[in-house]
């Protein structure tokens, strides 16, 4: 069975595991990424960190998930916000250069949703759309089992769609970007604004849904509803046959995605409204999906 | 050099020609469609067309344009508000029994947005986002060479992205969806509301436009606006390398593109700026499309 090497780079952690084709993690190392130091010391750091792993003759490819978006193309992050040394840095050809094996990137959110239409609860499905709900929201399309990445990495940034334009400007993101209104972080301002000033995050929202405040619920029912335009709007571009969603929003799930369900049927045509959600199911996506990007380009 | 049949049924005339591999058109006949007959009649006639032309040996296949949106597993137009007795109908099934050649099937603006991908302005590029802006507003999604259809065919009914969710309820359609406040209708709705009743079709509001009517160019600012902002949409969904813009309004496109450009700009993030447009460059997508199914297929 063949195996290839999955790198996972975050902010605080760079992890390195042997996965074999049908996903199983057989070796999983982890080193802080020093995600602040200059591109030589954290290129460094990676490649140590790999080299902790028993590599055998049946590894055939590595891939790396990264946080940011990636020309696929070139194995350039175009954008490093927590780790910016690595902006426009040709990591992928050095990991290449250094193992001899083939090497692809591509970013977090998409390796994550690879996993899960290649091994995990969207195995064998054509199209499926992969949603992280979480502080952030991001997406990504798997059509055929690879990810479609986009010309300049951006496929999937789904954070700034408009769900509706009258709303405040926050950010850099779009007045009305659902990433505003419906991740983790929206969840908690808007908490703030409604429950008051003792909402530190999504959690004590959620909190007091559970226990049935009526603004906490009025809330979320908002809330609930921003997020289904966007996935309204993303399922008329690709009618997948599966959304998965994932992100640590869904740990509330029991008390919202009925709610997101409920909305984006009223918001697709007749026949969408079969579409079927799934919640993400792999215990290590991240890192699982990278070691699948060389498997999903054929190696 | 391999030779297709392509098919374009409309609501009223159906026509069939043999187009080579490079997408030349080298015979075309064309009959009325009876769409309002039964599903044998139309069927029958179909073939009839098919058959006027001369098909030699290296013809390999036939591909289908249809006026709805289509289960390609199945070879079902499953919604045929145009020609209601082929909804659900097996018509790729028995257009390939007859003439014993493998035969495909995708809705009209799938198929034009193929032909643009393979043989027009969008040739060989990895990700291609094609848009009607006509009557109404339809996309087509093609990867790496194919349509993207959908798990119901409804890949590209982008008519029903919500723009602006304070908008009047119109149709069936979601209240301010971009086909109900940017396509030839809607521009001729707004413009008999805001020019008055003399407005008889979307060409009269440009030709208003055309002459520096002040309330027409405020309006013409607000269409494309609107039009704009469900691109931005799509392109946070799949960042094309190009987009494709055909249909009637594009007529008019020296008259409010630059606007919707301009507007494109302001609501994505800064990579995708560059995000190039072009014109639909084909005289007759609808039939090399079609031709091009079976190519598309590895046929």
């Amino acid at each position: 069975m063949k195996k290839y090497i999955g790198v996972d780079l975050g902010g605080t952690q760079v992890r390195a595991a042997i996965v074999n084709e049908v996903g199983d993690i057989e070796q999983l190392v982890s080193k802080p990424s020093m995600a602040l130091a200059d591109a030589q010391t954290i290129m460094d750091n990676i490649i140590h960190t790999i080299k902790l792993l028993n590599i055998s003759d049946d590894v055939v490819g590595i891939g790396m998930g990264v946080p940011g978006p990636v020309d696929t193309k070139t194995g350039l992050m175009v954008m490093a916000t927590n780790i910016p040394a690595l902006e426009n840095f040709k990591m992928a050809e050095i990991i290449e250069k250094e193992f001899k094996l083939p090497t692809f990137m591509d970013n977090d959110a998409n390796v994550a949703g690879l996993a899960e239409a290649l091994v995990g609860v969207g195995k064998n499905l054509p199209i499926v759309y992969y949603v992280t709900h979480s502080t952030g929201i991001g997406g990504a399309l798997i059509v055929n089992g690879q990810v479609v990445s986009g010309a300049r990495g951006h496929a999937g940034e789904i954070a700034n769609i408009i769900i509706d334009r009258n709303r405040q400007k926050h950010n850099e993101l779009n007045v009305g970007a659902v990433e505003n209104e419906a991740s983790g972080i929206a969840i908690t301002r808007r908490g703030q604004e409604i429950l008051g000033a003792h909402i530190n995050d999504a959690r004590d929202v959620f909190d007091a849904v559970a226990k049935k405040d009526p603004k906490a619920l009025q809330l979320i029912d908002e809330v609930a509803y921003d997020f289904a335009l966007a996935l309204a709007n993303i399922a008329h571009v690709v009618d997948p046959y599966l959304f998965v969603i994932g992100g640590g929003i869904t740990k509330s799930k029991d008390l919202y995605f009925d709610l997101v369900i409920k909305y984006f049927k009223e918001h697709v045509h007749t026949m969408m409204q079969e579409t079927p959600f799934a919640f993400a199911s792999l215990a290590e996506p991240g890192i699982v999906g990278a070691a699948m990007l060389p498997k999903s380009q054929g190696i």
